[in-house]
């Protein structure tokens, strides 16, 4: 896949191979988060008086890191969408002109406070080593939430290249559901439930394969890392409902641009 | 291994159990790496004019990082040493009393400019899927780098605690050998050719196995990630002998601490 090359994006199979390289980068920031514990303090505010802003300890240092990354165009790339977009600054590089692939409200596409509160809430419990603080891993803790974080969110949010393709693939289709605004229609054009299941058999085989120590496999050893079972319900329950979420949002609006252009 | 209890850190099995984990760590940040060529601009001077900044891109990311992390206590821990000291802020975050471990010079023992110029001569080369730039990857190659580095940074630094630990083992040994200046023989003494041999047999099993989707393991579709023989090059000429370095080093000046205490 190359964003530059619109067809290369649109391509179904290259979107699947895409987010399943993907899945091995969230299971090893999973694997990388549960070296600590829930660390409750991370997530609520005024737990510490943070100077001039008003949030959450992972607000403030997830808001920061976005907004050096969008200094270095983070945020321009179409598979890239930020937690914050209010913090936002532009680059000092050369603008990047990307090909348009997707529909010209992509952008307002973003549903990363549902990422946010999901993982917070439903992730982060089944991912940590234990329950409660560890003062001096909170840090720690915080920035294995960032990379876990934004690497959710780009899977999430590529449900809309799924979608534009589908909607390639069977405008008509499509186009009469989105006319009568049938959610359940697209919902069930846009499912198919053995890719689904086929996802959730691979990641149970990565998550034991990348969680475990090769060399200590058949000894008593083994390390504690993240339960299998455990991705594979953060998939089931939330990263493929979400990612579905994005595709229903895009395609609701995806008769607006059909009329502009 | 708990930075809050001394005696868990000069213990040489915790030592070992936490580099070893870092290996996996170290691995896998190589692997994200690999999805990406060796994009030289990243490294290089006056490529992309930065405003108020003199240095390369990487220079500029990591250290916009580094000020951020800095302010939440990531350089106060006894295992984290930046790359750009002289950008470190104060922390908004009350103070963990760490309990030393270390001698009282530790924080001035940084090695930090040779690991940046060994992993950009050559870990990036071997590493990278590709020789050249790709304009709109700049950002995520650089990103991975980061992540790289300071995982390599954190292993390497550590040598502190393996030579403050076998210190203290054989104390009457070492103080001999600082006393008459004896580099080599401090070499000889910190070095344990069986325990290297096994740490690059592991990683050569840890590579080949997080490297490979392994539900793809038995057919033609092996997605070409970091080489298993580049990461074992890459410890035994460069992560090895650097944390030696830093042992050494730490060393040399052990005795200044005990005269003053």
């Amino acid at each position: 896949m190359d964003f530059m090359k619109p067809e290369t994006v649109l391509d179904l199979n290259n979107i699947r191979q895409a987010l399943q390289r993907m899945e091995d980068t969230i299971i090893f920031y999973f694997i990388e988060r549960s070296q600590f514990f829930t660390c409750p303090s991370v997530y609520k505010k005024d737990v510490f008086p943070i100077p001039k802003f008003d949030g959450s300890f992972l607000d403030w240092l997830l808001s920061q890191h976005e907004k050096i990354q969008s200094q270095v165009r983070r945020y321009q790339a179409p598979d890239e969408y930020p937690f914050f977009p209010e913090i936002v600054q532009p680059s000092f590089l050369p603008k990047v002109n990307y090909p348009p692939v997707l529909a010209s409200y992509a952008d307002e596409i973003n549903i990363n406070k549902n990422v946010l509160k999901v993982y917070v809430d439903n992730m982060v419990p089944g991912i940590s080593s234990g329950s409660g603080d560890q003062m001096e891993n909170l840090g720690s803790a915080a920035m294995a939430d960032i990379d876990a974080l934004q690497s959710l969110s780009r899977r999430i949010h590529f449900g809309m290249f799924v979608a534009e393709a589908k909607f390639r693939n069977e405008t008509e289709k499509f186009t009469k559901l989105i006319k009568n605004k049938d959610i359940k229609g697209i919902d069930k054009a846009i499912t198919n439930t053995a890719v689904e299941e086929k996802i959730l058999k691979r990641l149970l085989e990565k998550a034991k394969t990348y969680g475990v120590d090769p060399t200590l496999k058949f000894t008593q050893h083994i390390q504690n890392k993240v339960k299998p079972e455990v991705v594979v319900k953060i998939y089931k329950d939330y990263v493929i409902p979400l990612t579905k979420k994005v595709e229903i949002d895009y395609l609701m609006r995806r008769l607006e641009d059909e009329e502009t252009t």
